[in-house]
């Protein structure tokens, strides 16, 4: 069925009932979803807020077709809770804001809403509300709400001279499995995962400076980082963690390991600072429930400084870019 | 400038600058704005949190070139406002998700965001976050947050048979000027504004039932309300209220007045139900600081029923419909 003949209501009312029951799934701080003027949320004192929003545009990051829709649902939303891993905040809800043109088969739409919806419902973030609009290509703009005890949100702009700098899990796989499946045809197979259990224990962690994200990649994210706390970041290319078979697998597609372990994107772990003197990458692992490595040192200055320099060989250092 | 030569970071910057300038004028709850992974709010005990999400697409909601984009983006904005004024919910914040070629000129794009941000920042409402994406079309997608006294919120599915229907202010104006603008060409005039501070008295008011603004047409969205709460809605076109020569300027145009102002949308006023023995509507004026007046009665059954039964002449019914 297209969405033409589905309807804007017949679509919404799809959506809310998937939604319920992810809802259901997801637990009890929603007050009221799908189907008024805005959904509510409960929230408790000594809370802070957490508001992200990200969009998924058709041929710029997916495309119909290649890969089944609902696991470009789940991938978005992915990179969503990712924003709030890197905060250290638990989600609670989010909002869905879709865009189709009206001949886009209306299972598609739902399988892309149906796919974010359970990836946010299998961490207690149910669908409580959107918006359905027609446009000329589909797109996804979500709206994530979390909650993190008051004071205690990770940021960015955390980084000063002589920290440490760490990374969670691994890094490449995303880039690699991406790069594949372009070459050979077939869609993606890597699942990445928001970090959130890791962000949330290192907002309590004592000695954690700033923390962020690996979307645009590890290269481009830290040099971020970086740059909004007004320091410079050495990164020990050598240290960067990669998936058991990595380099090999690169090699037999010609490609350089640690270059895309550097610029791959869309990893989902967490770069973050350490103090001097905090606890061992061993401690802090067992403390975040996934494998830690230290891959780099904050300095005074500015930028990124990469070891070796050349470590991202022909790859983009600044990471992805829209314009 | 096009965003291709400003890129993807100096449109972020220069959206954090003017999110800023408002943030400051809009006041305090904000602990974290744009710039991080997310953005911070604080939010208070016994509050409910309150999300809607909205998008504006080119093309389908605005026309570039044909009306200023500083006013295309205040015009979202205020489709967003008025689903938390259908709610009684005060707005804390709001993060933009901005998509747009790499063609489009930057001063447009920064515009558009403007006017967003400055109609947000005039009713306590910073912009504190967003996005921003490549695109083939031009769309905004907004995520607003608000608050309300738990268990205050209206809802749309609070009617019940024996209550009275009223409506604030008047409807028509901004369906009379879109229609004039579009055959005798320039920009629309009327600037619709949110019934924020109608919309919290009235959630303080007691035997109000249900609530929803006018954003696809009174008829349409009276019609939303009863389906909602499951009954009739009965509609007497005759009480509707116009804006002053608003029935003259109709007929100029060859338009009939009473179908114009049950159908024409984005009037964003708000229509809500009264219960048997509730305030007079001169008192009820008076307490929301707006004119209301009394427009029909909810009774047993289901639909809307209009007296007389053609006042909508040819025109829809049903209000806009996306597919």
């Amino acid at each position: 069925m297209r969405l033409r003949e589905l309807g804007e209501f017949g679509l919404i009312a799809r959506i809310e009932r998937l939604a319920r029951g992810a809802a259901r799934a997801a637990g009890a701080r929603v007050a009221l979803g799908i189907g008024d003027d805005a959904a509510l949320l409960r929230v408790r004192p000594g809370e802070e807020l957490v508001l992200t929003t990200d969009a998924a545009v058709e041929g710029v990051h997916f495309r119909l077709g290649v890969e089944p829709p609902a696991r470009i649902g789940r991938r978005a939303m992915v990179a969503n809770l990712s924003d709030l891993a890197a905060m250290g905040a638990r989600p609670i809800g989010f909002a869905l804001a879709f865009a189709a043109p009206p001949s886009l088969e209306a299972r598609v739409a739902l399988a892309l809403a149906r796919g974010a919806a359970r990836e946010g419902a299998a961490h207690g973030c149910p669908l409580v509300g959107g918006n359905v609009t027609r446009a000329r290509e589909v797109s996804l703009a979500f709206a994530v709400l979390g909650v993190v005890a008051r004071g205690r949100a990770l940021r960015r702009s955390a980084a000063r001279p002589g920290d440490r700098v760490l990374v969670t899990g691994t890094l490449g796989a995303a880039a690699l499995d991406r790069l594949r499946a372009a070459r050979g045809g077939g869609a993606p197979r890597h699942r990445p995962r928001a970090r959130l259990a890791a962000g949330a224990a290192l907002a309590r962690t004592p000695g954690v400076g700033a923390c962020i994200d690996v979307s645009d990649g590890l290269a481009a994210d830290l040099a971020h980082l970086a740059a909004a706390s007004g320091v410079r970041a050495r990164l020990d290319a050598a240290a960067v963690p990669v998936p058991d078979g990595f380099a090999a697998a690169c090699r037999r597609l010609g490609l350089d390991p640690a270059a895309l372990a550097l610029a791959g994107g869309e990893d989902f772990e967490l770069v973050f600072t350490l103090r001097p003197g905090g606890p061992s990458p061993a401690r802090l692992a067992r403390r975040l429930g996934v494998p830690v490595r230290e891959i780099g040192r904050i300095e005074p200055g500015r930028g990124l400084a990469l070891d070796p320099p050349g470590a991202l060989g022909g790859l983009r250092r600044r990471g992805w870019t829209h314009f």
